[in-house]
């Protein structure tokens, strides 16, 4: 029989293992998780070794030793020190199990956090890449890379990282020195923060990732057209500030019918007046669309002249339309297989810095599962429960902003025509 | 025995009694609503007579004869009748029955709505005043005026109005040219409307009611401070766009605290810093305030030079501070007593045309029960619930808007500025 | 030149039209819709003759004058007239123009609304079936049989209803005696009323449903399955009170994650403890049924023994599970392409009486879609928002209510148990 | 010149000193705090000493070198530092100084935080007294006793706190082993828990605190009554489970119109019908209670013979009534004056060791304010921002549940009767 940890020992009914973690421990709040969880777990410990770093910037030091009362316990125990950063004193070669047939895992699969991980493989640390949460780890022997994949990209034959050993997970850090909207922000949603300065602070985040040459996502949801700021977000594209577009087919539509009628959902943007025959022109701006073939010919024919698609399209932005089962249409230029669109966003997603999400629940919940810890998300939404549900990654990169988005966009891109980047 | 409605009548046990109705009935929903209750009521109906407005300014005319299963359903049905503006045929005199003590109604004392109400007395409509919806009506005999009364204002030997005769009520119209914002907003508070549109109609209906002479009254939160748009409420007042301020402690707490030391609960304003001992500024606001004696004299010595309440007392626009049980401090300004407080909310209301609430839930739910049905309400609130409950009025009178005080308030002001009145 | 309204004439510059309309004019709120429209556009009207029903039961008529300022004015008028309900005193055959090419429409098509429709073909009124939003209507001339299609089922040939003549709409009417629920709920969503009254209204319905052999059509989302009442809502199916479960991927993953290991998404349901490895386990719920090729193949085999979907492939209750962007896996029974998805689900509701939908906004928005006017929608929420959304159909036919599934859904089926169907 | 902190030194230009905190630095996240106020404020940091609890209920030790870029620096460094639980190793006497006037504070004077709070006098810690938040700490030189003063209950010559020396903050704690429910909603408020067993998990605490002799405060909306559960919560009282109820005049009121007519503004409870003059019932209860005095009368003469204000007298559990600004009547027994009301609810909370807040905002933030930290807080609301709002106290000892107070007291009671203490 294998003992699942084989670095654990049972001295007279102690079941006890000893455990590494490192980097800051206090102030990112890795120790504090670690010790919180073995308490609400029931289980005990006891600090052997401590050393604290003295400096802002230096790391920190534990070795503990955790107790467990049977070997099911301290599993239990073990394998939640290891998701929160804890690893063992002598390391141990990650385990790979081929998938058995397409789609289909192991049974002791290990599932992926969103925190940048490593794996012991040959007697080296590897990292792991494209990591996402909930996600498998697949490694290539003859490469040695190691990527996570979705359920669906898992192909007979594939290695697939099993058990809890060999890896090592980096907790996501404090900034030691956070772009100012993070800090700013460090406590939760509000709608009672000072509007303004936060839209300063994005500003001057936005502004910094781009001068250092990061990349900045967004995600919109059609409420920017209901609101009447379809062009206060088109010009946000046209001075530099979105490198990707995420969304589904409403924002494509409303935006189309804005500009070929001015009108959303059929009521004039403009005064709020009705429109002739206004009910139909979200099927007639799909109709128009269909019949040149997409958004793309839609520009080049001159039908498309202004809007959000049209800057993507004029500014090389690239975007990706998800179906969903609402939609109306879809247009032809929506992917309508929603594992598909997955890809597509994952894809786009790569080397992303930031991604801004405003009044799209939907794709935004779609996008949180794509992103590592490390990306930077920013959460502007009226609803403030879905501020929470975006914002609520237990690291210190998230900020939530309630707010409308059709009193928020002009402010925020009138504050960005002051920082040019282009 | 006296019959409940003497003009009813059992026709081998059929009960059953004319009633009348005029106005703008189809449109302005009051056939609607009475044929609804009707049904929901289990009742039936019969239209002895129909005339229809011809044109669009017209009034309708109808006469139905409703019938109940017996004399306590035919009650029930005819005053919800008379709730909805039915009458009976033949006029009766209202009854009138004196106070037994202070405080304490008569049993069959009548309820007001909020909407006009006519009594006859001594075979004349007299016109109640201070028209306010749960309220009581005293007649003073000797100059045969009518009024709303707080029960806390009744007084023994107050002849109150009793039963449900005699009584005409006016149940709102629909505007036959309403203000724009009020058409445009039709249908109920929503985030997503076009803001700036919606800014652009609040801002001429506003300036519509002052060239007009008419009164606004606004009703404003704390969170006006927290997000940081004090100074524009300030200049909102200076530009003469606010006759009347209702709020409470909170409100002038940290205006006086922004204005001072520059913080809203200790956080900086301009860029989110914490600033020294911040969490203790409210306190030392209100301890600035007490030294002196009064917002007033904090004005006078030059303390408060700036922020919402030093335009207040330097335009001369009065003000309540009504005090509630959450309050720190409060200010010696504030009126602790809630009674006392309701009696001068409702003193300056009077004559107000319209009334602007935002970001205060308490305050404006009880201007709301103040307020006569024919007084305009524009919401703002970034609570999608708070504002429902605050234009949900039945009429075409209230307009609610979801959005971020914080980014409202800047755009309406400077729409604002183009409108000049003084 | 053809005149776009061959009736209206043109007397001197006025641009006026004869129109007629007949129903519960008044309680429905018909005619109060008509005259709202006219005057919201600034347009004018007489009303030439109106009779009024005298008994409740008895229909309203009306012929009406409508005017408008010029041609484009009118056209306005009568298009809204028409959707309201309103029609030409002489019937003009209505207009088919085939579609240029598959997917496209000719470019003056008509785009439904939900209420019932018929449309005059060789001066035969014919019911359009399948009615939906936001559709075409498709006329196979040979059997002369209409149907509403999504622009996507549109072919090339396909002869489309174009303009607005020789359609007649419908709108909803006013139940004479509606089922209990719905009479009382005829006020929007609150959370302020009688919860426990409300869930045996909702029964009384359901139950009556049933009786008469009507079908009624579920729709959950996985908070179900999270706030622990799985085995609740699997005790509804087997009761017999779901004909046909709308949902997505999750609810079935976490159906399964529970059925088999006791979790939702890693907390144990019974006492919120931690499980061994629970972080995986919806992770190994969809590779669980993956391995055996499907729900049912998981039900067969005695893997599933209980829970939402056992008890719906044990008692024959057909399911569709709609992929979304936001999916893990998904599971071998989604159907990932949104487009054939939304057929599916349109399948499934054919002759569905009523929807109940439950803590689910993505695909409870995509039903409301598919939904005509005549059928009855509950809608159970934590968030008032979705609940208004959702239930805002200007109809007697919706109700909706702010409630926590938690603790709703065993009030709701332990009262279901005392009205035994099987 | 006086130093302002007179331990601190400054070597060529460094501002720095050194200050100890002890406690359970790293679980409670005393030292995480700590740490990240400094890197917040831009400050430096060195740990001279640390010493970490071995076993899970040692405490742990650290000394701190805290640097500033200056003395002003440096000053809001340690004011945020002493707030956090650190002091200085070498312990100063706190700063005394007498109030100037009624109403009025020293210009220095200390603002406390809601943690336990020990100040230093004659070179002894002593123990505040009433410790709220946003109070100040006044001392009876006689008795050498401290308490919490609001500032209208300050008096000329009271001897007031100042500065911020000679005062220890103990921060709460993370339990080492907490009562169940606050483990379990170790996160934040969330409508996608486990109803049910949350509810087991409260009942398991009541019952507990109930066992040790503890006292439960309860704060309750009017919702109870409009949802239809008044009766649930008189039974709640009945078994024992309520010491303290504190509400506003809109609970009784409601809760007498529901016992005298069975109807919440004016609709019937039971079915949702329309009572005979429903609407003017909640006006008709106050009428009642008025005639004969006040609650405690009607209870004696036999007019209130059930409901939530009956079993409070019955079972001698002592109310408070606040009364607000929105209030309708109110009742001889609301309480008017905010001040005096504030100061009776102060008084009824001392040594209540559970407040359970259901569905009220405005009495459950007055409350807020009055309690200690190491008081448990359970709020349950169906709006998840009042539920953030009044849980958000940075400690183990708050709970929220977003639910349906109509359907989560029902199953509560149902609980409860398990349970039975008297």
């Amino acid at each position: 029989m294998i003992l699942f940890h084989p670095q654990s020992t049972n001295k007279e009914g102690i079941y006890e293992q000893e455990i590494e973690v490192e980097g800051h421990l206090i102030d990112s709040m890795i120790l504090t998780k670690i010790f919180d969880r073995i308490m609400d777990l029931k289980g005990d410990f006891e600090v052997k070794e401590f050393r604290i770093g003295k400096m802002k910037r230096d790391y920190s030091y534990a070795k503990l030793m955790v107790r467990g009362r049977d070997q099911d316990h301290l599993r239990i125990l073990l394998e939640e020190m290891y998701r929160l950063g804890a690893f063992l004193p002598k390391v141990i070669q990650v385990k790979l199990v081929p998938a058995p047939a397409d789609y289909i895992l192991p049974d002791d699969f290990y599932s992926t956090t969103s925190h940048p991980t490593q794996i012991m493989v040959d007697n080296k640390w590897i990292k792991v890449k494209e990591q996402m949460m909930d996600k498998v780890i697949v490694v290539d022997r003859k490469t040695n890379l190691a990527r996570c994949k979705f359920i669906r990209e898992v192909r007979r034959g594939d290695l697939i990282v099993v058990g809890e050993y060999g890896i090592k997970i980096k907790p996501p850090e404090r900034p030691r020195e956070g772009t100012i909207l993070f800090e700013f922000m460090s406590s939760r949603a509000s709608s009672e923060k000072p509007s303004i300065s936060i839209v300063k602070q994005i500003v001057r985040d936005l502004y910094k990732i781009k001068k250092e040459g990061g990349k900045i996502a967004v995600v919109a949801g059609p409420a920017i057209v209901h609101t009447g700021v379809d062009l206060s977000f088109a010009k946000m594209i046209k001075l530099g500030y979105v490198d990707v577009l995420l969304s589904g087919n409403a924002l494509a539509v409303h935006d189309v019918e804005y500009v070929l009628f001015g009108t959303s959902l059929g009521m004039c943007i403009k005064d709020g007046s009705v429109s002739l025959k206004g009910y139909r022109n979200h099927l007639a701006a799909i109709n128009e669309i269909t019949k040149v073939g997409s958004l793309l010919k839609a520009v080049k024919k001159g039908i498309l002249k202004k809007g959000i698609m049209f800057e993507c399209i004029m500014n090389n932005v690239p975007f990706v339309l998800a179906g969903s089962i609402r939609d109306d249409g879809p247009l032809t230029d929506v992917i309508t297989d929603t594992f598909q669109a997955q890809q597509k966003y994952k894809e786009l997603l790569r080397d992303v810095k930031l991604v801004l999400m405003m009044a799209s629940t939907l794709h935004s919940i779609a996008i949180g599962n794509l992103l590592p810890s490390t990306t930077k998300v920013v959460c502007v939404d009226i609803n403030p429960a879905v501020v929470t549900k975006l914002t609520d990654r237990g690291t210190a990169q998230a900020a939530g902003i309630v707010s409308d988005v059709g009193t928020f966009l002009p402010v925020l891109v009138d504050q960005l025509e002051r920082y040019p980047i282009k």
